[in-house]
């Protein structure tokens, strides 16, 4: 292998792969960036068994072959480079030669047949999706999954095709039990998700940095049973799917709640944020006191004190409290694209329901939240 | 107690006290603030026995008294206000009460007379100093002091009076043991330091923080035999001094270092950093080999590989090699005030010694290393 590259085409391509490589593992090849060079090109692969990160980078090549080195020092290295052409060579040992300029560094490698191969993928299943309906869709849903160890199936986001009204939609759910967002947008069909599966909540996060600068670009993307193969520019990116069934979702979503409050969203916002000061960080409960045309929030904490704040609410039912966790509200109002919105509410026991207010009225978005006992 | 004050001023003043008051500590009135007031204006004071800090706002106050509340909850109360009037007022058992609007907050508190009391001050004893000079000679030294709980005494900033060619200066020298950062610059003489006092690193630290944005302004300060007083604008900070005795650190200074190396700083500011990614984060030993008008770094680390750059030296002596910290070459480098440094240097045994090549020659800044075997 012996290859010159710019430093930055170099470099871009070591950051992508930063954010999977490179953490503490017990498996050494897998702090790895696997380099291997063609005619014309270069491909790094990073994987932590999860999440696979293959890029094609452009270079000049006049040897092909393989490496394996460590992504975090190779990347540190090339961070420190001035602008210029680095050439790097094979030598024995496994070892890898970098040399710019004056510098040269010579880091110690492992046999790149350890590197694990990524999945193989088939280049005519992909459909092409807009990167920020796919950056929209998991923001606006992966803030809800859970983060527990024994309840694995709930730390992702649901993926699912549906047809409705004629139109084929892409839907995103994810949910900790506590409550639930869920968003459908029109889209492609997109192979292997009639029935839906699970992305991990990592999966799905570092595929949103990863397509966070390609706005106005496409990205290929299909499922089979076992991954997702994503294709972003010249990258690819294959994620692991959780193996498991997700709740029962729709059966949660509420039906009789025949309280409605219309609300503008940032008198609320800041309402909350000012009144859950005076909760613990964990993020306590919130009391709703609604009565008349006006919804008192307000928290209290034995240890410092306790806040209240009134705000405008257009309602015309009778007067009744509730309990949410305020961090859960916070969050909900948080991806609502509208500037007011509503609260569905039926009692002091039930789920409530936020949905964005849109001219269309289309139930294209919303979160659940159930109630606490305060 | 019972006032009003503009949110900004509020905020500004708690903001201000954050950085000392409301840390984990035994005693939980020192995570309050003090607030008192009186006609016209509020106090606001924190303290955690080592550092104070006394604030005097503009507030309308219609009843004078005392306060101690969480300093940490009411920042974050005040915080997340709008930018309106606050009235803040004392109510029965220490409790306070602030209203902002429609937002009410009551915030549980302590006895204020619970709350330790600052050490007193002689107004006429202050000096004025240019906040800029304080800023600069902290900065230039207080990264070579120590962090060990063992050797207090070298946890901070020596500060010392001297006259030296019929001209007062005031001089900040720190060191580890290790290495060690000596400034000198004209000033006024400054009460209390003939002899030297030790100012701990974190007493140095918050002073910076809190003059970081006075350039142009002055700053009143004096010393008495265990603490230093600082008058920035309205505010009042009192230092706990060290009680200790600083190391003859005029014993370390080399006198016979005859090998002297000339050097661009930014080129080797760069070759230092490319090649010390070899090294661990703990910053491990480079060596410098010196032969003709160049001098090569190297690094060497046995589980990831080597790093070598050379850069050219102004420079007529024998060849020789000689090992130091590279984080500490670094550090020496970064506060040189010019484009251009001199190392000079006896043996691979003896501390090396770094200044700033400028048109008056004048020792008034220099860092002394102590080599490492490599």
């Amino acid at each position: 292998m012996d290859f010159e590259i710019e430093k930055r085409e170099f470099f871009k391509g070591l950051s992508l792969i930063q954010g999977i490589a490179g953490r503490k593992t017990t498996l050494p090849i897998l702090t790895h960036v696997l380099l291997e060079s063609q005619k014309g090109w270069v491909q790094l692969t990073g994987t932590d068994l999860e999440i696979g990160i293959r890029e094609e980078l452009t270079a000049k090549v006049k040897q092909e072959g393989k490496a394996s080195v460590s992504a975090k020092k190779i990347y540190e290295i090339v961070k420190e480079l001035p602008d210029e052409i680095i050439h790097v060579q094979k030598r024995e040992n496994q070892w890898i030669r970098l040399q710019s300029g004056k510098s040269i560094f010579n880091l110690s490698g492992l046999d790149p047949e350890e590197f694990p191969a990524l999945p193989t993928y088939q280049e005519d299943y992909f459909s092409e999706l807009p990167a920020s309906l796919l950056s929209e869709m998991i923001e606006k849903t992966v803030f809800a999954a859970a983060n527990e160890e024994s309840r694995y199936h709930l730390n992702g986001v649901l993926v699912l095709q549906k047809k409705e009204g004629g139109k084929e939609k892409l839907r995103m759910v994810a949910t900790d039990g506590h409550r639930l967002s869920l968003i459908d947008r029109e889209s492609q069909i997109v192979r292997g998700i009639e029935k839906g599966i699970i992305v991990p909540k990592k999966g799905v996060l570092e595929l949103k940095r990863v397509i966070s600068d390609k706005d106005g670009e496409d990205v290929g993307i299909y499922f089979d049973p076992t991954h997702g193969f994503l294709k972003i520019g010249k990258s690819l990116m294959v994620i692991r799917l959780i193996d498991g069934e997700f709740p029962e979702y729709e059966q949660v979503i509420p039906k009789e709640n025949d309280k409605r409050l219309t609300l503008d969203k940032e008198k609320v916002y800041g309402c909350l944020r000012r009144v859950s000061t005076m909760t613990s960080e964990r993020g306590e409960g919130i009391k709703l006191s609604i009565k008349g045309r006006s919804i008192e929030f307000s928290t209290f904490n034995q240890d410092f004190g306790d806040a209240r704040e009134e705000v405008d609410v257009d309602y015309d039912g009778p007067a009744f409290e509730i309990g949410f966790n305020s961090r859960y509200l916070l969050d909900a109002l948080n991806v609502m694209p509208s500037t007011t919105v509503t609260i569905e509410l039926k009692d002091e026991g039930s789920p409530g329901m936020i949905t964005p207010v849109t001219s269309t009225e289309s139930r294209d978005q919303f979160c659940i939240i159930m109630p606490m006992r305060i």
